[in-house]
């Protein structure tokens, strides 16, 4: 046995925030899915100061309000686009609306944080693209399951730091709870939403791009069913995608809608990694089935030892920090736009290209 | 909470040997790969009496005759072919030779139980379906991964007493380590092993058909690479696969040889099965990075709770003694000659369609 103790890598502070009140404001509108509120408590946690909130449905509006009782509602967009204050707009419109409300918040001078996915067609990537070049504003994108959980952010450091070797290949999964009674009915219709491929896949592909390094990639596989669902035509309820990097590096991933309801948590997100010096499996929100709950477990097995990591409380999420400097600085730590656009554009293909299973079944039953 | 206790599905008893001593003889022969030994020893444990066996190198006999000295060592196969008392013959020659062996063993009038791959080529599969045809014997594989570990068993049983309800769609994780000091050299020559997806993806398709039940399925996407092994030109350290049954089933699984010598396994070896009612996942080998080592774990979620099942130990290898009273009664309780066919067919379909990453990988870099 080696007596060189392994790294812990918890040799990083947990992330401060990065301006003081008033010195960042942001506004909040179109709250049509509830992550809007893990965006705005993110960016406030960050430094960021909250000015005004807006949704066409003033129940929306009130329920944000009792999360962020600083958030003045405000009567319309016009409200929020034509504050000269506001640096900063986060919002979590319908899927299919993000790019348009993106465009109108970038012509009106400010950046731009949504929900993902970004965007659900190659069209509205190319309007957004054009936008960016002619506004110089920045069109972000909440990728969480990454970006927003401890083992995400600690995974990364670990790869940048040569503890599994080069990044060979990768598996995701990205099972969720369906709870079909608390969604919009926009959920269930695929033009709206994209496809799952390109909703929840989303989020996969970003992982793959961070952790691997890869800038580009080709979908070389992607398949779609709606196993369990009729009384959903429009949902997709499985997904899976294989990719490849440009520089080789394979990725495959799985998304679904069948959590059963005795998990504790939405869903059990994983994510596997190989490298030419080790693996690393992700539990990023709950290890199964064991008594005590824990969320983001890092199993790190190398050339010598097999090492769990809880992560969870010990990291933080220097996205949100690293984004405002972003904005008022005019660089690319948080994210560079052209990864933003690379995840987003990958799980649209990934969506358009897919195989129907249902087709399969139905035709061979 | 319901106060209904959840099955614990262990009231099935450990099997016992189905025949008496010298009920039922077989012979050993080609020990080119150690799984003879696991393949013997389950025979043994299950009633069989080992007579004889046959290597031309006589190092590899002694070898087996330590583990196994009831054996006694013949000069040559027709020693075996010709022995009226052997009834089964259980061989692990070189890959690509042992569909040939299997057809002088049928035609000798005996049983053959292979190890797995079974063969490597679709030519070889027609000439032993005609043999079988012909002779009315046995070609048998041994699918290890799941009829030699006890949580294999243990899952078939829950899904087949609708634990999780009807099997939609599964992955497999199957990593080895690759040992390469200790291997012969026909281990790295992609004739003789049948490539990766034809070598060790073979026991990830058979568990994916026992599983769903599924008699049929289609290669929809396969793709293998040499990432990391230049100096083993004819190795493939990587493949992946997804395959969709008749019946709509999806299936997806990755095989390497990529595990870290940190692991206190030869491979971290996973199935995740996704069913209407739950969820089961295998965590077939160890609980990485658990301080208490253990094997045969199965976790299942349903509608109600996440549930951890020690199963090591405690529920036996049913298809050892099954396969004996197979070749006594002329049934098919073990496994169908069609499922072990098929399981063979759709390993070799996706090894020969692999799309070879390392094209991608040296062309674009």
């Amino acid at each position: 046995m080696s007596t060189v103790p392994s790294p812990d890598y918890f040799d990083v502070p947990l992330p401060r925030p990065v301006v003081k009140p008033g010195e960042f404001i942001f506004s909040a509108m179109h709250l049509d899915h509830a992550h809007i509120i893990g965006m705005t408590g993110a960016l406030r946690d960050a430094g960021a100061t909250l000015k005004s909130v807006y949704d066409p449905d003033p129940v929306k509006v009130a329920e944000f309000c009792r999360a962020f009782p600083e958030a003045r509602p405000v009567a319309g967009e016009a409200d929020i686009l034509n504050d000269p204050e506001v640096r900063l707009v986060a919002a979590a419109a319908v899927t299919c609306e993000r790019a348009d409300l993106g465009i109108r918040v970038m012509r009106a001078g400010k950046d731009y944080f949504t929900d993902k996915a970004p965007m659900t067609a190659l069209r509205q990537l190319a309007a957004v693209k054009d936008c960016v070049r002619q506004t110089g504003r920045k069109y972000l994108c909440y990728y969480a399951e990454r970006l927003h959980t401890h083992s995400g952010i600690f995974a990364e450091r670990l790869i940048r730091r040569g503890a599994i070797g080069k990044v060979l290949f990768m598996n995701g999964f990205g099972p969720h709870r369906l709870n079909p009674a608390i969604r919009p009915p926009w959920f269930f219709e695929r033009k709206k939403y994209g496809g799952i491929l390109c909703d929840i896949g989303s989020h996969q592909i970003e992982q793959f791009l961070q952790f691997s390094g890869e800038e580009d990639a080709q979908v070389q596989f992607s398949r779609v069913a709606n196993y369990a669902h009729p009384q959903y035509p429009g949902l997709e309820d499985f997904g899976e995608c294989a990719l490849v990097g440009k520089n080789g590096t394979a990725f495959h991933f799985r998304v679904d809608w069948f959590t059963p309801d005795g998990l504790r948590e939405w869903g059990d997100s994983r994510t596997f990694v190989v490298g030419t010096e080790g693996t690393l499996e992700l539990r990023k929100t709950i290890d199964p089935a064991v008594p005590e709950k824990t969320r983001d477990i890092v199993i790190l097995v190398n050339g010598r030892e097999e090492k769990r990591f809880l992560t969870e409380g010990k990291v933080g999420y220097p996205f949100f920090g690293e984004l405002i400097l972003d904005c008022l600085n005019r660089t690319e730590n948080a994210m560079t736009q052209a990864h933003c656009f690379k995840a987003a554009e990958l799980g649209i293909r990934a969506s358009d290209q897919a195989v129907h299973l249902d087709r399969i079944i139905k035709s061979e039953s």
